[in-house]
């Protein structure tokens, strides 16, 4: 009876005495080393912010990509297992392009969040597209539909919720509350841009470059900033 | 002889030396740290009322569903985990549509809730559509069919029963205190409204609002009132 | 050499050392946990009667179906995990229904059990239509072909035997003693309800009325009894 | 090195360091807590007689089957698990037809005895027709075909043997001691009616009656006898 | 460190520290407690001679099958599982008829024992024809084919040699040793089958009886020798 | 609660507490345990260099391939274990060939990259192409498309990044840091072959020859040096 | 953390904390409890020469096959489990079949290498071809092709090198030393098969004769030596 919770965690998909799924709660912690990524939501659009850790100064910055386009009108910004995110992002190409071949149309920001969880959820089933363990990674995925521009967040249980600024990785926590101090519903585009890369600069250890940050926006199509228009952020700040 | 639980319990789907499923039974556990939702059953529908946690305040509340539509004639209140619910709740989508494509008249509310405990019940088999776990949710159904109104309550055994009222979650023993002595089978839809947020406001931590608490009622369409349509009720406690 | 028991229960289908089956035997246990229910065989049909646990005054007493029909002329009394019980007797509708298909006339009451059975033996195996562990379930099958009327008990072995009378669940040990000296093979079936009643009278901590108790019969053909027939037959003790 | 049974006895067919695979030696275990069966071959026929355990004076007799027919030349008596033994004579059951509708004529008794233990080594393999562990049954095979009549003895391993005379089940050590003191080639099937009988007697606990015991003959077709024969033989002794 | 054995041996396809794998080594214990087996090559053709034990005085010694025939010019001994030695002769009596009806020649007596050894070999593998163990069975397989008379030694791990002349089962030590002593290329059938059933009597507990030992030869044709030819060579020691 | 890392670290594809996976993590040791390869772009090419461990005089140098040729345009260089390089670079190799036959152009270095490291992310998942353990390989791929010349880095994770230069293998770390020192954009191929040769000498044991070294050169085509070629560039050392 | 090695070493396919695949260095220890082989590549085509370990005088040492043909112009010998090597080389023999079928030319002796060692590789993965465990052998490839005489050398983790001379078995660490001293690249075929045979004598422990070792040449096609040609390379020694 005083076995807690080690005998619990390894099964990939068992309830401990508690209720608790514990291979989600530690995906959960993998996610928490990860690089700090931030999403703010305005009328005109999402704007995505990322770190970027360059660990040497002889990687190419640009390829490490830690926002990444999904279809026109819907990119993502990760954070934790780089390999688990990419998994992610094919499948939810795939499953935005066979929509728009299928119906003739974008598929909405919120079906894509959907198609994305539902293969996050059936880790451990044995099936061809699944994983055995549940996906290490957090996305923060911005999109602008029939709806307007929407921000969602997903977690590695498979869930999401619909937010106006979220950050995830592991300046979060630090990152949320200053998001809750100066989001509001009319920022502009600019000032979303300036708010999380400014939020982004606190939480990193680092100074804040073109090298090491990526911004992207979707408005109402999604962009990848230039390290020039980076540059211009920053110089903003 | 003196290992008692923690060696039957990993099995998902073996049974202890009393007879007792473990896995199912921590399932459970996952829904008592569940939201709070209430179901009551009048003679003119049925309605729903449940908690909605919002954990951030730039969280969108809409995008928090708790009370989700499975066809015209049937809605669900869920407490537990919101991934485990969604798959349920798309597999009674597919069920109620397939029936009415293939006999041209709505799903009856009962074989809806048996199709879906079916599902629940198959966790661990191995097969295609069926989880390696019991889901880790509890809903509680609303419909309305030839028989008129009914309210139904399933657990993570993949049991379901027909009640009058019925309250799940982490609030769910003071709820069903309250409502055994509040309900009589004369109540109006008013009446049954009032009564599900007014006990719904016992059990919450917080001050009940239009952003944390969802209604919908099945009378005899699924209705997810607004938040002028909650704001009233609320008024009127 | 010491470790007896616990060693070799966990096997979902694992002889131990004495040859004996312990997940099938725990299995039985979730019986004796259940609700009690009484069949009694007469020369002009059988009676099956059984206790409802009503565990709230909300919930709905005809949904909980302890006593189901599985075709025209059988019907079956259930002890033990109602998910289980409603999966065996969907199986055997499905069987007794494609017997009528295929060969016009209906299948007979053996038949009909050793099909429940053949599923029951087969857990663990793995294939599509059985279970991972043994079927918590023991079932009372009453029904009445051209050999007469005729009672079928089985438990979680997949063993049947046919009885003249029998009782299972919690309070089967007292209620079979009851049986044995009040049974005799002239009863009229208003005999046997009203023994099979008072056995599970004395059996059941609180007073029987038509919400906690059923009553069927097949004489020939299975009927439910309504409220006012169990009413009827209460009135009569 | 210390460790010696325990660590090898439950994989269901691993071999021990003495070469012994355990599985199979419990199962044999479970055929030791079965009743009692003999079997008896003579020059005109096989006759076979089995203890029948009437745990309840509400059982059918007749409904506790230990002795089975395959074909109309074959029957066979079985000690150990019912379940188990009748999975094994239906297997034998469709092999016979098959054969007959194959070849037009009937199967050997051979030849059905090899095709039952065919059945019974394949434990554990995985394929869609074998058990996960051995078939906790032992069966005493009569049958008539054109060498004359013959008795196989099949066990849990899959082998089997032929015999003159034969017992199986609990109080098989006594009854094997017994038949080799009375067996002779030149008995008659009334005289090997009454030793086989009169042997069950010493081992039963109760009195032998027509409830309790069953015989049957292969002369050279089956013959389940009726309870006025098995009085008959018994009032002989 | 010092868990050198018990860790290693349960695995059934697994490599100890040492190279060895341990399954394989418990499966040719329970060879060592087997009855013997003798094969004598001469230029003449080959002799089998194995010891029959034979329990119960009301076996039918006939049944107690340890030299198989294979295919007319081929024949084997067996010591150790019977079951799993009838599995691996029934597979060879399929592949030489294969052979027959495929080239309209006998299968050669090596490619019959590769054969043999292909399946013995792929136990674990969970493939459909295979084991998931070791087979525990050791055969000496006679023949006499283009190249004259041969025989071979095939022990669990699927390994096979070819002999002049073998001894296997419990007495296999000393009865390997008088071989060396006795065996000369030049000896003619007649000493051969002397010499097997000598020393065949020096190992066996009994006296050497028809009932208790079988005799088969290939000289060219595969011959089991009837109870008066045993009696005959008997007779001659 | 003190079990903290021996617990997780042996299920091929789990978390551990702290969100780690540690098979993966292990698979990088073997890595570090391999020999070193360095890889440095220039604006006119990629130039890679192994260091061959030859561990016996009598061993055929050219026979330890460390630097393999994927299609024309791109190459690699890999450090670890042998047998995981040749799966993946022949897994490439048909994706590259399948590639020009689909569409009549070469596949991207990015997009060959990403197959091969799609290969290497679904290590544990028992489909048909990947392996049950995650690849013990590191690569330092050198490719020339229509975007000029690139360098790929892969690790056991199935990530990558693009890299100006990057050493792997056991001396990365000190070849790394020298990489950073001497490595600028502007650098000739021959002053890139200079620096990379240069370095492997400070991190090998022996002395560099071209028996223990190999060179290769993506410019634009795939060129793997002869032995001469590689004593031309040691000698300008 | 203090349970090092014992805690990996059974998962046939995981790796250790080191970096380590314990499994392969275990079957790794089987072939070193082999018998020796030894390998010489001369400019006029490949001796090889392995010893036989007769057990028995009454062993037909010609069955002992430890050098086999591949194809016409490849042969192999082996140290380690025979019954692995077998497996192995049959697939190489199907493999240079088809590929001569297909072709309408003989496969080169990298490829046929490489063939071999991609079915060495894939143990563990649960397909058809494979084994659940690393083939427990090494091998020495000798061929002839376009490219002239070559020698393989293989190993149970599916790694290969081409080697001028080699040695493997329990014998191969002192006759490595030996081959070194005395190989070089112009030796002629005669002097080869000297250095081969008198190496072998040295680290057998008995007599060399030609019952106890064979010897084989690929120049250019594969050739067995009879007993006679041994003999005439001993005489020479």
């Amino acid at each position: 009876m005083f076995l807690t919770r080690t005998e619990y965690d390894r099964g990939v998909n068992t309830f401990s005495p508690e209720g608790r799924l514990f291979q989600v709660e530690y995906a959960t912690e993998a996610i928490k080393l990860g690089s700090t990524a931030i999403g703010v939501k305005t009328k005109d659009g999402v704007v995505l912010a990322v770190e970027k850790r360059i660990t040497s100064p002889l990687l190419e910055p640009s390829s490490v990509e830690k926002i990444m386009e999904i279809d026109d009108h819907i990119g993502c910004a990760m954070s934790g297992l780089i390999a688990d995110a990419r998994t992610l992002v094919e499948h939810a190409r795939v499953e935005t392009q066979n929509h728009r071949f299928s119906y003739g149309e974008p598929m909405t920001v919120e079906s894509t969040t959907q198609a994305l969880c539902d293969l996050a959820l059936r880790f451990g089933e044995g099936d061809e597209e699944s994983m055995s363990r549940p996906f290490g990674v957090s996305l923060l995925i911005a999109g602008h539909d029939e709806n307007g521009p929407s921000l969602y967040y997903t977690d590695p249980s498979g869930t999401f919720w619909q937010c106006n600024a979220k950050a995830i990785g592991s300046g979060s926590e630090g990152a949320d509350s200053s998001l809750q101090e100066q989001f509001n519903k009319d920022l502009s585009l600019e000032e979303a841009e300036k708010i999380a890369v400014s939020i982004l600069k606190q939480v990193m250890e680092e100074k804040v470059t073109p090298n090491n940050v990526d911004i992207a926006k979707v408005a109402p199509a999604y962009h990848l900033y230039t390290p020039e228009e980076v540059e211009a952020v920053i110089s903003r700040l």
